[in-house]
């Protein structure tokens, strides 16, 4: 299992990185933080919608997941 | 335990609200978006640090704080 979380991450942050080459995303992006932080989204996700139901779960990591990305873009 | 995570989002809110009210938050900051926010952090860096052992989850969790509070000033 904690192997397979790793590789998730690997795969997130390598997916930014080619995000970065195609030029989606800045140059100057940190892939392994970009991927950190998404991970991040999807856990608190799960934690709120099936632990705690909180109706507004999805909107709440849309938030979240939006702003990533809209400080991930080049300027 | 549901309860008790509840109880911290909402005091984790409430918090939130009294640096708006002091000028220390923007004005039109979501406090409950915070939050949401801050408790994925915390998640993320239990999860990385405890299951994973990523020795940079500090530094990562550091990083995704900063940006949410430079993200809740003031203009």
């Amino acid at each position: 299992l904690v192997e397979y979380q790793r590789e998730w991450l690997h795969g997130l942050a390598r997916a930014a990185a080619l995000a970065v080459e195609e030029g989606h995303f800045r140059a100057d992006l940190d892939t392994e933080q970009f991927a950190y932080e998404f991970y991040s989204i999807i856990l608190a996700f799960h934690h709120s919608s099936r632990l705690l139901r909180d109706a507004r779960s999805e909107e709440r990591a849309q938030r979240q997941f939006e702003r990533l990305i809209a400080d991930s873009l080049p300027a």
